[in-house]
């Protein structure tokens, strides 16, 4: 769900997208954006922005949450953390302080289908960062001292972010319950049980089997050209040996979904109760063409932002919801959401605020949309998107989950041109073929209320 | 749940046990069962019974279908078909013809925690079949052309005992539905799409891993005595090499369950609409002491024949349901369900049968049960099985299942005994402590009717 400030700022840019396309030039995303694969099989990706002698340095892996072996949920995760424990030439924690005290920032962040490292920095430092981070793909040093420590900040992490938040325990459950078979429905960070086991040796056994150039993706975004980073990447990344095959990444496929599902998680902290539905659909790597882009403009249309059907209905007419969003979730390897989520106001139930969003959603695959909805949500859509790659580490990181979720450089770069020529047919159409109860969710988050039968404890 | 006619039958012989117990004895299952090792690590359970001269032979692996590979479901079982399809000695489908001309029968099974190979035959073939079972344990020779069509007599046999029958598909995205993370999930036959992927090499390298000596246990009962069945189980199997290592098993354990689930299956051709309801809940290898056992019994006064709560107020007084059960599953190795299932008559609703069981359990979480209800339940549990272990095959199979799902020969034998000092105190416990809404999925099967959103394809 986007945030109103942001939606405000991007109505501000609208205007000068709509003059662009009615000018007949076809947008591109991450214009000169080029592509090359080291001997190692390592890819590269260079994004040029000429704008300040920045750059945005980024190596994102091929492997999340959704390879992990069973029973091991939370280990890409933690060895995100513990990338940042040292090898023989850096000592534990100073990486960040390294790029620090360059006058950088750093990062990590995992997902079900990528890990993912950045820091952005002063151009003339890019060969540094790109040396620690090739040292850390092949020379990690990881001792007990430091492992045993950093899976308690986990612990500490999933306690206040999960446990301690109800929204979060009632999207881990009902993601857990939604998938009948595929790894998505277990959380990145991991059940507690199942961090609690982690160790060394699995923490280290993954990055054996994935953490090799091979499997991984650099992307380099800035005041660079092909021609500099090419020699750079060649001579810093190129060395590293490959130390695994990755196979082909086979995730088991979920199996059809034909029983609607329902579920209600009950925590005496939640005030405002929540509704959230979620569909199976396709990702914007397993949908036919075109339907992933009908599904994000369907996504707006039925729920982007202030001007949408469910926030018109729910919250400014009906007054039962505080808030109401729907959106398409399409960045993923083997299968996209399409999801909804409202709020239920004090004098309203969830019953009652459900019972509208199946209208506003029956209505749809009744009546359709209109073609003002559907340039509407175009020109909008792009607009965020155009408006998010203003900043490069945004535009860096679009590139490396598309790369990293099943797309490709180019599936990237004509994405506003597949979107542009959408039409209102085909947004009906993925509606009706995939708004079918029978492959949902729907979840009621509530606060304490007498049990209907059995006791807490 | 056991049909009405078992139930009249085991009414007729309730009274002999009650009379043995009168008498102060310690009842025991499967007297005289021996077991021991051999030095190849397969475990050997012998079990007298001089009534005929006749023999059980089973031959349990410690492998089902919560041990298979990500993505591999079903070919635990895929495997179990194809152990009929030959080795050296004895050509594909020849194995129960040879069974059937010395005048025997045989057949296999799978379940989630083992997969069983049984012959009855006449004693003087014990050495034969014992051979035939110890060949295919290592000389298993399968080729595509027979391997290919016994996978399409697999999908068929998902597609008749699955895909058509509602009640099957049901249950099947029940179980799917209800797991959040650990195996017990995933249908033993296997999703359709995973079975068509199974393959001769998948099959192999499961049996490569599981099908060896030390991961085995052999059971004979009938006309035998350990001394006859020594030698013959070291000469035959003991020459058996180990061909794998065989690890603790380990799946990933469940994470706790926050959110009660609720499903709905829509099939039109559903006739009478189904309740179900499952609590996950210990299994007798997970359970606290006495726990499991009070679990059984109250599974029983709640819904065990037409004399517990459940059927006496649903089908008797209030005519609601056709039929209404409830029982305890605990014969698994890493946990157990505790059941409902009600069938709605013509002029009732799911809704109304569900607020009929929920009175049900609320009343039990409240009120107790009564000492009356307890020793009925025990003397009728008691009674079932040791009716049960009349038949030498069931007897014999109560002992595989127990030492392929945590449990050991003193389990078994000491069941009766421990079942019969459970107290009504322990049956409230359970109850209080298990029967939480939380803990739950609520299912419906119901007939064709008008989708609340979205249309069919």
């Amino acid at each position: 769900m986007r945030s109103r400030s942001v939606r405000a700022a991007l109505a501000a840019v609208a205007g000068l997208f709509t003059l662009v396309l009615g000018a007949g030039s076809v947008l591109a995303l991450g214009e000169g954006t080029t592509t090359f694969t080291l001997d190692n099989g390592m890819q590269v990706v260079v994004i040029p922005d000429h704008r300040a002698p920045v750059v945005t340095h980024m190596v994102w892996y091929r492997v999340g949450a959704a390879d992990e072996p069973r029973g091991q949920s939370g280990v890409a995760h933690f060895l995100e953390h513990l990338m940042f424990k040292g090898t023989e030439k850096i000592a534990p924690g100073e990486f960040s302080r390294i790029v620090a005290r360059h006058g950088g920032q750093d990062n990590a962040f995992t997902s079900q289908d990528y890990t993912g490292y950045f820091q952005r920095i002063a151009k003339d430092r890019l060969p540094l960062v790109m040396e620690m981070e090739a040292d850390r793909m092949s020379n990690l040093q990881l001792s007990d001292e430091h492992v045993l420590p950093e899976r308690d900040v986990v612990i500490e992490e999933r306690r206040s972010r999960v446990d301690n938040e109800p929204a979060s325990r009632f999207g881990e459950q009902l993601d857990a319950t939604f998938y009948l078979s595929h790894p998505y429905g277990q959380p990145v960070i991991g059940w507690m049980h199942e961090i609690e086991a982690l160790d060394r040796e699995k923490a280290i056994a993954f990055y054996e089997r994935y953490y090799t150039p091979n499997n991984a993706i650099l992307i380099v975004a800035g005041d660079v050209t092909e021609q500099e980073i090419r020699p750079l990447a060649e001579r810093i990344y190129g060395q590293i040996p490959v130390r695994a095959e990755v196979a082909p990444r086979q995730r088991p496929k979920e199996p059809p979904h034909e029983a609607a599902q329902r579920l209600t998680l009950k925590d005496p902290r939640v005030t405002t109760p929540l509704l959230r539905r979620q569909y199976i659909v396709p990702s914007y790597s397993t949908a036919e063409p075109g339907e992933a882009e009908a599904l994000d403009l369907l996504g707006h249309i039925l729920g982007g932002g202030t001007t949408s059907r469910l926030y018109r209905e729910l919250v400014v007419e009906d007054q039962i919801a505080s808030y109401a969003a729907a959106w398409y979730a399409g960045d993923y390897l083997d299968s996209g959401t399409f999801n909804f989520y409202a709020g239920a106001l004090e004098d309203s139930t969830l019953e009652d605020v459900e019972a509208r969003m199946d209208a506003v959603i029956a209505d749809v695959l009744q009546n359709g949309v209109t073609e003002e909805e559907v340039e509407l949500a175009k020109n909008s859509l792009i607009a965020d998107t155009i408006y998010a790659v203003d900043s490069q580490a945004r535009l860096a990181r679009i590139f490396g989950v598309a790369l990293t979720s099943g797309q490709t450089v180019e599936d990237v770069q004509t994405w506003p041109d597949r979107m542009e020529r959408v039409t209102k047919d085909q947004i009906e159409d993925v509606a009706r073929r995939y708004l079918d109860i029978r492959y949902s969710i729907t979840g009621h988050l509530v606060g304490d209320e007498a049990e209907k039968s059995g006791n807490d404890q």
